[in-house]
């Protein structure tokens, strides 16, 4: 390891000082980063919560993120496996409880690398779908860890399609039994969380044959292997699936069962049960389980996914004051990278967004209460409107946060690159939320489906969900501004944006009207509109964010000057939307040329605006160094030497390079003679 | 390992059959995938040259790529070392030269997983700046492999300004020496690959000083390792940046200098030469090199990133007509994933975009030769106009290949997020390509500022070079399209994207020399138009690629059925970039509104068309499997076999769990009395 020290250059990233370009834009912020900070966090008693667990997290060496991008796939398992029973036990001696508020801050801490995540799935399966005799039986010991379960839906050939699913669940009358089997390859059960090398049980989903007759899909839980020395049960094959693109530290599996017997009692019965006669019996509706499942995939997002925007944000802004390149005017210095037009076009409006997918979580939080109490009183009119609402805004923010981090990475240049910047991490890890609960394709498509409804239900005069009531308003003709100081006006575009998700959506109903009255069938039809459809789709969930931006911002009037720095993100994130589709906007005619060059002179003169609070504003979301775990993004700027003393610990040069030896030292000596 | 027979659906992927799905696309192609073959290497000869090689690297054990996805950062930097040293002396034996037409072959079979990459940049540096002396000194011993060289240029602190870089290297007259060092920790070179782990010499860039005056960049070959045991030199830091995004085989590295002492002689002096005096004299042009590195950065794109995009496109299609999931016809099995308007959206026009993009070479290549004769005889008028292009075709195609491959990883859901899939691997190295070899905004501003100098000439009446003379031409007024049919004309499409080029360069123009002419200095100006000057940028090389296209499909009058097809991807290629950027054509109103639909119509059409011949559209790319690597691609379309069985050869298969012993163990004992 290289130690050099002369002219007093290098400085230990432990040391306190604040790199003085980091500093000065910090001197100049336009408004108090801990006042956003409480906002943000959703008070300050939050804040204090979450920064006292982090104290405790971070002073622990137990908690030690280090090593971990120098770590191998299986070194990144061990690692989460130990910090997930660790945490278990520190959590316990806090005395803080698993629906506390400070386990949620303790994944913060930790960057989400943790294992057991589809554990509670699997606990979340059981208490949904369960007896409470199922309950007793299997929460306890899920909850101590005694047993580590997972959640086995997806199918080697079977994802989104759950109907398709082909893994079957016999039940014999004579033994009282039912008999899974994986009847063939595309069958096996793939994918899984928590059961390539944890998992003791499985919540098994298999389709339920009685008597020769199929009664669809159903959940069992199954024990895989064994509690002694967790060797695979019998007729059981299981196994890792291998590396991906990221996740290394969760054990993604593979499950194959070969006529396993399992009692009566190990279906999940809580809504439908099989009788000793065979005798299938329904019970209730299991719809509040389809809550659960949009609620699980929803808490995601703003646990994992938009979190990691937001560390993004903070790691390409925070080196592009600190990284400077070329001159601006031939006579100063290099210039800050952040300085250059170029790179505010591509961060600001990400830091824009950041925001605006921040702030919807009080807005879905909203909705889903009120669904929640509606459907606890049977009363399931408001799920379909949720299930778009989730579906769309799913599907749009794992989209945006994902293209989001690419940007960051790519506007830090090679140094984005290195994996000490943090920055592929992010990007590979976000790039599986566009996958993994609902393919987002298929999400927009759900969105759409709702949504070309509810237009039916606008032209036949029948209600409409609160979500799409703006369908049925009526049309305004053309957008109403003169100057490109209109353009700041949340009413203006707010109304722009309503005018193009109407526009996007009528024209593909009447596509897809046009094809069948002309004789196409009905699912022809429709698959000849997706294309147009998700576009439709996805400028509702637009809309719905620009709304949500606009609304949060006037319930910031006591706030001025967070007001008005949140007014401008939410301009900046508005306009960024419509000069980055323009076609959507002018297609219609609703904004004329000259007003679309209004846009781009309002949009290009926010830039300058925010930048000037960039930094304050990335400071905000209050990211410790640990969790941020970058060479690029840490508080105090010191970039070049985090990354050299980084890459001093990389295993690369801690091993004699075997190849040297083999290879090249024999071809190394022929030249000895000659220089 | 679990090895499962049962029913006998689990077939071993060698076999030969293929998978009916994806045999059915093959027997309905509407050409002759052979001959499109053909035409893509250039020539019946290569294709069996190229198979030839194929056939002697995929048959010899140690160039098997079977476990590279399992590698660590260390284990795949040794493999890369050995199969280069070992391809080294199987190219002797079989008689292949470096200049022979082998060698490409060589790399594509290999998937470019091979070391000393930059060794060669090394070698030809000084071949371009060396004299005949240091020439005929340094390159026999590269060529055997006697010496590894890397190209130290790239600073921590600095890369696309290279007038920025801080490395110094000081004359001395007393000693006939120059002095080299790393002033301050922002001057350490920092990325050079070859460095970290193998190089003994290296090409360092420094600025030259003599007598106290700065003479600017110059370049100086040192030796940093001992030949004898490996060692770096003394005053010499040397050391592996450590992991990155990808490019886990190179030993992309880090040079610190104190002090280093080198003769007189190591200065590469074919341009410019110290005197023992100290005097400097400048020698000849050496613009000759300028074109030797625009060749590199060119070859790179057709030698390692185009062949990626192409790869990405063989793997996703050739899933999507194996992967089946949900029902278009409610009646139906499921379908094919291909057969979904939103995959052929996702997939099609980046085959589109790989032909465009294969055919732009033979464009590239003359352009190249007419430069180079002239530049040999002294004559460097087409040199701003050669760099303006390779600058502008480095950024749209690098940017387009990586946005592919992220589009065909997405596209082929969970499978394509895991390793065996390929898609990861070719992703992440497409992403360094938009930073290396010059960064895509950069390069696209200094394409957009050769264009503004054009436009200057063409208003100040100048002659103008070719590739920008179309700015010159009349305004033809609107576009002349009458039915949707019209948009299937080239003449058609390409004046529109020939009118929105103009238009996008012309406002950013004008936008600029407004705010000159209002007060703003020129550099200030610049800034706030560069966001513009970048779309006008890609809108030039957009159309630059549209023309290559249409002028490809001519050529192939001969050929009827590919013309056919070659013209259906032409045309597919023109309109999905007017579909992707709507608002530049409906903007100027040169488009119009109903004109658009109709180009959503042709669009939308033609994505049916192309469907039927996508297999064999990337079949007749003719990658091995071997090359691919890919558990989704394989010519036998054996896509969940496969899977399962490269995931059972994963190391986390292998290794007894330490996390289970340590952890997990005594926890279950808990529920041992309890189940």
């Amino acid at each position: 390891m290289a130690q050099w020290n002369r002219s007093g250059y290098f400085r230990s990233s432990g040391s306190r000082d604040v790199n003085p370009d980091l500093e000065a834009e910090r001197q100049t912020a336009s408004f108090s980063v801990e006042r956003l900070t409480a906002i943000l966090d959703g008070g300050a008693d939050n804040t204090r919560t979450r920064r006292a667990v982090e104290a405790v997290i971070h002073s622990d060496p137990g908690f030690s993120r280090e090593n971990q991008y120098f770590q191998s796939q299986n070194e990144r398992y061990e690692a989460a496996v130990r910090k997930s029973v660790y945490l278990k036990e520190r959590m316990h001696q806090m005395g803080w409880t698993e629906d506390g508020p400070e386990i949620k801050y303790c994944f913060r801490a930790l960057g989400g690398d943790l294992a057991f995540n589809v554990h509670r799935v699997f606990m979340n399966s059981i208490l949904a779908l369960g007896t409470d005799e199922q309950i007793a039986k299997w929460i306890p010991l899920a909850d101590k860890y005694h047993i580590i379960g997972t959640y086995a839906q997806t199918e080697l050939g079977h994802g989104t399609f759950l109907r398709g699913l082909e893994t079957t669940a016999i039940f014999d009358i004579s033994t009282q039994e039912f008999t899974l089997n994986t009847p063939k390859i595309s069958a096996m059960k793939w994918w899984p969380g928590d059961l390539g090398r944890s998992a003791t049980h499985a919540v098994v989903f298999a389709q339920l044959y009685i008597k020769g007759k199929c009664y669809g899909l159903h959940a069992f839980i199954l024990q895989i292997r064994s509690l002694r020395d967790h060797s695979p049960a019998p007729g059981v094959i299981v196994g890792d699936i291998g590396p991906k693109m990221n996740f290394e530290h969760i054990d993604n599996g593979y499950l194959m069962l070969q006529n396993i017997n399992i009692p009566r009692e190990n279906m999940l019965s809580r809504f439908s049960q099989v009788l000793p006669d065979g005798t299938y019996v329904k019970r209730g509706s299991d719809k509040i389980n389809y809550l659960t499942m949009i609620v699980t995939r929803v808490q995601i997002l703003w646990t994992e996914v938009i979190p990691m925007l937001l560390k993004a944000c903070t790691i390409a802004i925070r080196y592009s004051v600190v990284r400077r390149q070329s001159k601006l005017n031939p006579g100063d210095p290099e210039a800050k990278i952040l300085d250059y037009q170029t790179q505010q076009q591509k961060l600001l409006p990400l830091l824009a967004t950041a925001y605006a997918f921040h702030f919807m979580n009080a807005y879905v939080n909203e909705f889903y209460n009120k669904g929640y109490t509606e459907i606890k009183q049977e009363n399931f009119d408001s799920l379909p409107e949720l299930h778009a609402l989730t579906s769309g805004l799913k599907a749009i923010i794992t989209d945006y946060c994902t293209a989001g981090a690419e940007v960051c990475l790519r506007a830090c240049g090679g140094h984005g690159y290195s994996a000490l910047s943090g920055l592929p991490s992010l990007y590979t890890k976000l790039a599986a939320s566009c996958t993994y609960e609902g393919e987002n394709t298929v999400l927009f498509l759900q969105t759409a489906r709702f949504l070309v409804k509810c237009l039916a239900a606008v032209h036949s005069g029948q209600p409409i969900p609160p979500l799409a009531a703006y369908l049925s308003s009526v049309d305004s003709g053309k957008c109403q501004a003169w100057t490109k100081m209109d353009f700041l006006k949340p009413d203006i575009y707010a109304e722009a944006y309503r005018h193009r998700a109407t526009r996007l959506l009528g024209n593909a109903a009447t596509k897809l009207q046009g094809l069948v009255q002309s004789g196409a069938e009905q699912h022809e039809a429709w698959n000849q509109c997706t294309v147009q459809l998700v576009q439709a789709a996805k400028a509702h969930c637009h809309y719905i964010v620009v709304k949500n931006f606009i609304a949060t911002v006037e319930k910031l009037r006591n706030e001025a000057e967070i007001q008005k720095i949140a007014k401008h993100l939410c301009d900046l994130f508005a306009l960024h939307g419509i000069f980055s589709n323009t076609g959507d906007f002018l297609h219609a005619g609703y904004i004329s040329r000259d007003q679309m060059d209004m846009v781009t002179a309002s949009y290009l003169n926010l830039l300058a605006v925010i930048r000037n609070d960039a930094v304050p504003l990335v400071d905000a979301f209050d990211f410790t160094d640990e969790s941020l775990n970058s060479a690029l993004g840490s508080y105090d700027g010191h970039v070049y030497q985090r990354l050299y003393e980084w890459a001093q610990k990389s295993p690369t040069n801690q091993q004699v390079s075997q190849a040297y030896a083999s290879y090249l030292k024999p071809l190394f000596q022929s030249a000895l003679s000659k220089l």
